[in-house]
């Protein structure tokens, strides 16, 4: 194949330019990247590229335009949406920046830290609580998934109710276009109204209008007191009740608030070990508090005890559990955090990042409820997630013994009426989990037609040629 | 002139799709909206548009694409940057939204109110504040700002150390394509990472993107605690010193921390009527604090005074006076809102709108007072600004004396000079007020060249035929 061999011999070209470590072409060193975590993609690729330098990430874009090579970057390998998988073709490069992994700088008196792309999410955490700072994002995957890769997909997690999504934490940003034009945009402004926001374009643009190198992010004071709770309540119109409660008098000092039903949290206690209820009995609904305040000498546990106090008063509430101890507080929030793991040990299951107002989310369970019970009665609908960001998973798990051969067809067919219900709530189908490969059709189809022109503009503004994670967010016409 | 004979008859065609009392052509009516706030750039306009709903802006757009006429987006036409005034040609229409300023709903389960764009911000604080919800933007033209102009120049204000600039208060905006299309996107969702964030980036694109016809934003919980104080410092640094202190325990309960000099706050005495200076002596900055909380139980003016007697102990501080009434806090306040007045009434100034990391706030300082001391030595340095978000408003103020017919050569010799730090330190040549017409040329030289293809490569992407405020933010080549 005439595409194949002028492939490999700019692949010599690229040879010339790089430190041959950077190139990695052994079947078994690429095989690890040329899936996903959950095993739903499965790709080929020319090479993987390991740049060591925002310079040689540069020259790889430069590259990459001169020869019209494909360029897809992975950060961690934790998409839950294909966004780092190249297709089967085998003509795209695969782009790790796990070697781009410094912490640039940590910056007290603004409290601002900058962190290349590769650098693991946990580890920026543990950097700015070494330096009594918070970095708040914290998500399932932090212990593997990295800066890029959150920057890139405007990652969420259970701390956005207070400190926003990633695009909420980027002060400044560092890019490299796709003809290798290095952007440098790191000093971290507050503030910055010079001119169109290129870097809010960028982020959550999964690596298809530019390649993220670098990000200076917000840091903020580490909590100097906090509460814990599991809350167990009838309904998920009571959560909201109960987060409107809590809103009255810790309002600023909500740090999560998450929602989980009980046949999600049967599957956690039953299938991830060391995972145990703190209440006396099951629940219909669960819903996850964490209060943080920066005040030591203002115990947020006497505010926390009190406002569930009320709330089991006015029958919102039908129990809780109020952490005493650090270690209470990380049993609770590892119930929590098992939920994938519990999932990816469910056997079959099609799960979905769902977002509606907040407001809705009541009735929005419900509709899939009843659509779930009519069109897949062996199947059950699981609902976990930030309940206070409006971004429900909804996860609905079917029988073990269904056939691996109608997975794709019964997966596309709940996609479906799930997102029948998304777009008549006028809800998101991806709150943050990111198109990738898995949703271009669904976007097409969600999208108002007009927006995704301009969106297929806007990529043919940052990459004329296509080379940008091909077949990302939008799909190839 | 054959160019004004057919944007007459397309005019004519106008008035057959629009209510008639929506066109103004009367050249009294239409004056006040053909310069700006500080009579500082003048223009001219073929019509005022005044449109009353969505369907009518669409109108107008289609039919200003059919005929390539260049259309001017204005609000409360309070811009400090020239933003909202057509140039002198005469060949634009104003399109005023003034009378789409229906509050379209506010919704207190998930605690987000959208409004149309003709909306006084004013009016809008109130809603908020009448279901008992706080609105945070807060700025000194809210009496008479649009909501419009607020989203499309991403405007800033007095609490963005803590409820950030409006980017971080939108959940939801509807706008009109360049060509008419109407993009909805008003459901208030605080995650949505369905494709490009177009909205972001028609946040602060000021017109040149799209016309925004209403946006969703969130609500707050009313502060039901607060505390105010003014203090007096001996420098920038020390500021910082006392945003440090004051972090460690009031850390999110920090609504505003503004800074200003005692040559400000000596002209703010001086010119505006009604401000008193609430310590016994002048010092040489100014600190202005405002704490919220919404705990009622957990009294603010408490954590205040213990911040700063601590501050006073350590010599970070050298007085400071809390306000002991809702009365003393508006006092104080006022005192910060006066300075755009005073300003107005100094006589020949030239004023700028600078960011850089809050890090380098002080060294900045030290580098404008040192250039103006040096390269103008009759005028004078001031400081006013948002010191928590790196947000410094340099004020040069000239010789009353100064001859008008040098005032624009000398403005110019003072942004280049001014302009000139803010590139040293990396910083933005306009954190909040935007580019406008002021700034374009500004913009070319101080924006990286590869970060400006990109600006214009976006213009081109949403508004190919150039009629979107034209002249704005992007020079016209």
């Amino acid at each position: 194949m005439p595409a194949r061999s002028e492939a490999v011999s700019s692949l010599d070209d690229l040879r010339a330019l790089l430190d041959p470590a950077a190139i990695v072409t052994d079947p078994q060193a690429m095989a690890p990247h040329l899936t996903d975590w959950r095993g739903k993609h499965r790709g080929a690729a020319l090479a993987l590229l390991r740049p060591r330098s925002v310079e040689e990430v540069s020259t790889i874009l430069r590259w990459a335009s001169a020869t019209r090579t494909p360029v897809v970057p992975q950060g961690g390998n934790t998409s839950l949406s294909g966004g780092a998988t190249p297709d089967a073709s085998g003509r795209a490069v695969l782009l790790s920046l796990a070697r781009l992994n410094r912490i640039r700088t940590i910056e007290l008196e603004g409290d601002t830290l900058a962190a290349e792309a590769g650098c693991i999410l946990a580890d920026v955490q543990q950097a700015a609580a070494a330096h009594d700072r918070l970095f708040p994002l914290s998500l399932g995957s932090e212990g593997s998934c990295q800066i890029g890769g959150v920057v890139a997909t405007n990652a969420g997690g259970i701390n956005v109710i207070r400190y926003g999504t990633v695009r909420d934490l980027v002060l400044g940003l560092e890019y490299v276009r796709a003809d290798g034009a290095v952007i440098h945009g790191l000093k971290p402004l507050r503030k910055d109204n010079a001119g169109y926001a290129l870097k809010e374009l960028v982020i959550g643009s999964e690596g298809t209008l530019a390649v993220v190198t670098a990000a200076t992010f917000r840091l903020f004071p580490r909590p100097r007191a906090s509460a814990t709770a599991l809350c167990g309540l009838a309904s998920p119109a009571d959560a909201l009740r109960l987060l409107a409660l809590l809103r009255q008098s810790a309002g600023e000092r909500i740090s999560s608030f998450e929602l989980m039903c009980d046949a999600e949290m049967g599957l956690t206690l039953d299938l991830v070990p060391g995972t145990t209820l703190p209440l006396d009995e099951r629940h219909a609904w669960y819903v996850f508090i964490e209060l943080g305040g920066s005040d030591p000498n203002s115990p947020l546990d006497e505010l926390l005890t009190r406002v569930l106090a009320t709330a089991l008063e006015q029958g919102v509430l039908r129990d809780a559990a109020i952490a005493q101890s650090e270690a209470q507080a990380k049993a609770i929030w590892h119930l929590r955090f098992a939920v994938a793991e519990a999932n990816r040990r469910a056997g079959p299951i099609v799960s979905h990042d769902t977002s509606v107002a907040v407001a809705d989310v009541p009735a929005f369970i419900a509709a899939i409820e009843a659509m779930a019970a009519e069109r897949f009665p062996e199947a059950r609908a699981l609902f976990v997630g930030h309940v206070g960001d409006g971004n429900i998973h909804v996860v609905l798990r079917l029988p073990r013994q269904t056939p691996a051969e109608q997975l794709a067809d019964i997966g596309h067919a709940v996609n479906a009426e799930v997102f029948a219900i998304v777009s008549r709530f006028g809800g998101s189908i991806t709150a943050e989990h990111g198109i990738g490969r898995s949703l271009t059709g669904m976007l097409v189809r969600h999208a108002q037609p007009e927006a995704l022109e301009l969106m297929r503009a806007v990529k043919q503004a940052f990459d004329p040629l296509g080379i940008l994670n091909p077949g990302a967010v939008l799909a190839q016409r």
